[in-house]
Order: C-alpha cells, then sequence, then structure tokens
C-alpha cells in the first residue's frame, strides 16, 4: 500500500542504521556499568523528555536503581538535586544536538566533574562535542529514539542482573521496524479518515496513561501544538475524572491512548465513559497490532514505537495535507531569542 | 470592600477554626516522629493531588525524607510501589471524606498493614473511618488545606531536626487569614475586569511552575474545566516553549501564575516571550501582594495561598457571574458510575 509522504527504502535504511548501532550503544552501557553509578540521571526537554518517558516507566518494572527523569531548563534552576553526584549515570540526547537547554544543561552537570552520556546525530553537533562518550546517528523516527534509549536502558539492567531478557529482547528488534511498516499500512485508512474528520476541530482531547503518557503528551504538544497549531488539552487517564470530563459533549472529539500495561484499566475506564458521552470518541489501542517475530512480554516496551508511528508520525502526515499548515513550518520556535 | 458572595465572618471563623486544629496536627505529626518513618507517600487525587504538590515542593527544599505523591487511582494499579512499607508515613486528604479512589487507596494501604493519617471534614466520613488517625475540619477554602497541610508536613521536619523555623512560621500563621481577605480586597476590581474579558473565551492557556504548579492546575482543571467547562490548556514554563508557545496568537489569553521561588525565572522567560505576542497577557505575581506579620522566608510557603486566593476562589465568583453558570452544577462529575 502506497502511505503518503513516506520514503520505505529510507524508512528501512535509517532503521537498519540505528539497529547497527547497538553495539556502540551496549558498548556504552558498558563502560557506565564497568565504571559503577549510584542512579541514573536523565536530562531531556519537550519531545525527548517524552521518549525518555516510557524508557524510564519500564525501568521501574524491574530495577531497584533511582531513576530521575528531570526536565532540562527545571534542573538549572532546581535547588533540590542532591541526587546529581559524581556517582550519577547522566544520560541526555538531543537529535539536532542544538537543543539550548540541553547544552546547558549538559554544560553545568560537566562542571560539576560529572561525565555525561548521549545520543546526537554526528560528531560535529554542539551537544557532540560536550558529551564524554556519545552514539551518533541521524534517527529520523522517533522509534529509533525509542529503540537506542532502550538498548541502553536495558543493557544497564541487564549489567546489574535486573533484566537477563536483554539479548532475546535486543535480537527481536531487527524485526521491529517491518512490523512498524506493516502497522503503518494498516492504520493508513483510518489516518486518512481521521485527519478529514478531526483536523480542522477547534479542540481536541487527548488521554492517555502509563508507558503511553509521554507519547500521548508528545502527540498533542509537539506534532498537534508545535506543528499543526491546534488546541488540544492532554490529561492522564486518572486525573481525566478530576475536571477535564466536564468538558466532554457529544460533539467534542476524545482521543484515547489505549496500553498494555497495568494502566491498561484506567484507560478503559475513560473508554466506558466517553462512549456514552461524545460521537467522537477514538480509541488507539496498541493490542490491535500484531508484532510479528517478538515475543508478547516485549509488547509493552514496543507500544510507544506503535503510537508513535501511527500518530505521531501517520496521522500527523495527514492531519498536514487537511490543514495545509505544512509540519516543518514554526513561527517561534527557534526562530528567536525569548 | 464589599467581595462579591463572600461571607467575612464566616471566613474569618473557618479560618480561626482551621488555626485552632494546630494541636491536633501536631500531635498527629508527632505520633508519626515518635513511630519512626522511612518516607513519606502521601495519596491524593484531583485537586487534593494539586493542593499536597506545593507543601512537597517546599519539603523538598529542607529535607532528606524521600516523599512520594502519589495519584490515588494509579497507585491502584500501579506493580511498582516497593517504596510503600511499614515504615512508610502515609499520608491522605478529602474534605468531603467519600472520594471514590481516595477510599479505594486507603483500603488498600491499610490491608497491607500500613496505618494512614488523614484530613477530613468530621468523623462521620467513610474516609475517617478508614483512618488510623484524623484532624477534623471542614475547611471551605483550599488556603485552610494548605494551612493544615504544611502544619502537618514542617512539623514532621522540625521534628527531624530539618526545620526549626517552624514554631515562628506557625505562630506568624495566625496573621494569614485577614492578609487573605485584604489581598481579595485589592484583587477585586481586577477578578471582575478579568471575568468581563475572558470567562467567554473559546480557550485559555495557563502556565505556570514550582510551587505554583499545583495552583495554576488545580485552577485551570477543577475550577475552570469542571466548574465552569471552560477550555483551557495548562503547562509548565519550560514545557511551554516545547509545543504550546506555537499557539499564542495576538487574541489568544495566556494566565501567568509567577511565583517567588527558584523557578520564577523560567516564569520569566515565559512573560517576555508572550509579552511579544499577545496582548492578552495577565500576569499573576505572588510578589505583588504584601504578608503584614509574616516574615519574608514565609513567602514562598504562603504563595500557593495567595494564588488560590485571587484566582481560585476570588477569579472563579466572578466568572461564574458571566458565564451564569454555577460553580456547585456538574453534569457527570459524581453523578453516576463509570
Amino acid at each position: 500500500m502506497a502511505l503518503r509522504n513516506f520514503n520505505l527504502e529510507k524508512y528501512l535504511k535509517d532503521g537498519a542504521n540505528t539497529y547497527a548501532q547497538r553495539a556502540n550503544i551496549e558498548a556504552m552501557a558498558d563502560h557506565v556499568s564497568e565504571k559503577g553509578f549510584d542512579n541514573l540521571v536523565i536530562l531531556g526537554i519537550g519531545g525527548t523528555w517524552a521518549e525518555w518517558y516510557p524508557v524510564v516507566k519500564v525501568m521501574e518494572h524491574y530495577t531497584k536503581l533511582p531513576v530521575h527523569l528531570e526536565n532540562a531548563a527545571e534542573i538549572m534552576v532546581k535547588t533540590d538535586k542532591d541526587f546529581l553526584t559524581e556517582k550519577s549515570c547522566v544520560v541526555t540526547a538531543s537529535a539536532s544536538g542544538d537543543t539550548k537547554e540541553i547544552l546547558q544543561a549538559v554544560k553545568m552537570v560537566k562542571e560539576m566533574g560529572i561525565p555525561v552520556y548521549g545520543f546526537t546525530k554526528n560528531a560535529e553537533t554542539p551537544l557532540a562535542k560536550l558529551l564524554t562518550e556519545a552514539v551518533y546517528n541521524p534517527c529520523g523516527d522517533c522509534e529509533d529514539s525509542y529503540l537506542m534509549y532502550f538498548m541502553f536502558a536495558l543493557r544497564l539492567l541487564c549489567n546489574r542482573g535486573e533484566y537477563e531478557d536483554y539479548p532475546r529482547w535486543a535480537d527481536q528488534m531487527k524485526n521491529v521496524h517491518q512490523n512498524l511498516v506493516r502497522i503503518r499500512e494498516e492504520f493508513e485508512p483510518r489516518a486518512k479518515e481521521l485527519a478529514q474528520k478531526y483536523a480542522k476541530e477547534p479542540y481536541t482531547m487527548f488521554v492517555g496513561s502509563g508507558v503511553l503518557w509521554g507519547e500521548t503528551y508528545l502527540f498533542s504538544m509537539c506534532i498537534l501544538e508545535e506543528m499543526q497549531w491546534v488546541r488540544t488539552k492532554s490529561v492522564t487517564s486518572a486525573d481525566f475524572f478530576h475536571g477535564p470530563l466536564e468538558l466532554v459533549e457529544k460533539d467534542v472529539p476524545l482521543f484515547l491512548v489505549k496500553g498494555e500495561d497495568e494502566y491498561r484499566e484506567l484507560d478503559e475506564r475513560v473508554e466506558r465513559f466517553a462512549k456514552t458521552v461524545t460521537d467522537k470518541l477514538e480509541v488507539f489501542d496498541t493490542k490491535a497490532f500484531d508484532l510479528e517475530g517478538i515475543d508478547d512480554d516485549f509488547r509493552v516496551i514496543c507500544s510507544p514505537m506503535i503510537i508513535t508511528a501511527i500518530l505521531t508520525e501517520r496521522l500527523a502526515v495527514h492531519y498536514e495535507l487537511v490543514t495545509g499548515h505544512s509540519l516543518q513550518f514554526r513561527r517561534y520556535y527557534r526562530q528567536f531569542d525569548y
């Protein structure tokens, strides 16, 4: 099937290049493990923060290691950061390698004498020049970020004896891009239909939870708000019932991202309620998509990759077509100083 | 000055009754301290979660104690809660005493053999019957909740030798309600004007950070969304620059809550940007209000009380007048099962 604005050959090549970083990523994780560390401190902002979010949620299923996911702008002003010491493993990422807040935070951490590990597109970016050790990959799609971050994080846990399934998982991730192409193809007609129905709505509500909260937040904030100038409200499935529910009416679109982790029952509660109120409920359930050649116990880890493929990538491409507003165009972000 | 829908006599009487709980609150904190505990686990949801938020942020300025602010619905499904043990001090609150998620979470914790301390309006509520020890107070306004929660939390820290200023702070809190009356009077003309200007806007953005993030979130979610069915977007000052900024235009209202803690410079960055883009920027700066008889080093602790007085209480009352939609009326929340 033809996917709008999708270069299959490039996608699979980028995916293979990302997978090919496995040895470098594992080496970086192994260096950190050999050095030893007391906690993991991850610096992110915007989309990068949101991409690390599911990695942290999954890590928490397996480890006793304290993990701190920090907003790079906030850590610059935060006074309560005793957790950040020379025994911290500090990690960050910026594909462009020039995200202002990330650069500032990395400089601050380095000045404290703490090494920083990370991911950026190549050795020439300003971030690359600051990092103690880096993996270079010009990853285009969010699933490539997820793949790299999960490889690093789960290898760290494997080295600690907390995730012995790591090699089986990493081996099977060879198959993930092919799956995500098929999933895109399955979703394509719905993406087209959804965009025609909703892209010009004045307001859309996004609800999600657990491992998929990061991606729910990322799609609404970084895609619809930043790239499409579409008004959204994103809220967790638990918080939905303490305010936002009163805004739902027959014609208010509610997009529910439904995952496969332990938070699923909170999503189901939202679904039961919303079904009785709005005609514009759309459920995005990762369970509806097969993952061939990938064991069921890895589905939760792959669930943000499925949502990013169908919403953040596919649906965005169709929204752009209907709104006529290029996903590339920003009027403020990175356009001048503020 | 006449304040719309405000019973001064009742307000000051409620405030005095709340203050009069000081001995009971301190006794409860002292019992917990005598028993000993390894961490503090707070169960909240919706407005109550948001009210505990600044208490946690302030505690973190002084203590090494691990503090977990947990969403009561999420803790029911969460698998990663090793922090919850018989050595935890578990605290909760529900003025009505019948918030469904709070009751479920407290039952679960009690079944784990862990005592739960809390706040509710009287000894007859379902919550009161579950609690190990409780403080009873039918507090009407959020500042009364803040006062009680801060008294409990800061007394705990005082007992640990981490906040020796507690008695000086608690003594001065005798003056806080009188200050909050004067602050209401100062704000009243602006509340009236803001409501006339914005109550019927189709969308309003709320930005805040740090100690005031909870109140920013609470006003937008529990007041405007739940009680007024007004569409909002609430975002932290750091995240604002990673998506929401692109939605700001000349006629988009942006309400910025500006605090006095270390996050203030993030708020100022939002202010610099927003000033150049929208004609509808409204800044709510706690620094603009005097606190007579209260030392400057307690201003941060009192800052959520100021915002709750001017926005969550005063502005809400004027919004109601313009929208014609009673603050008491809900169509879904607590109206049926979901």
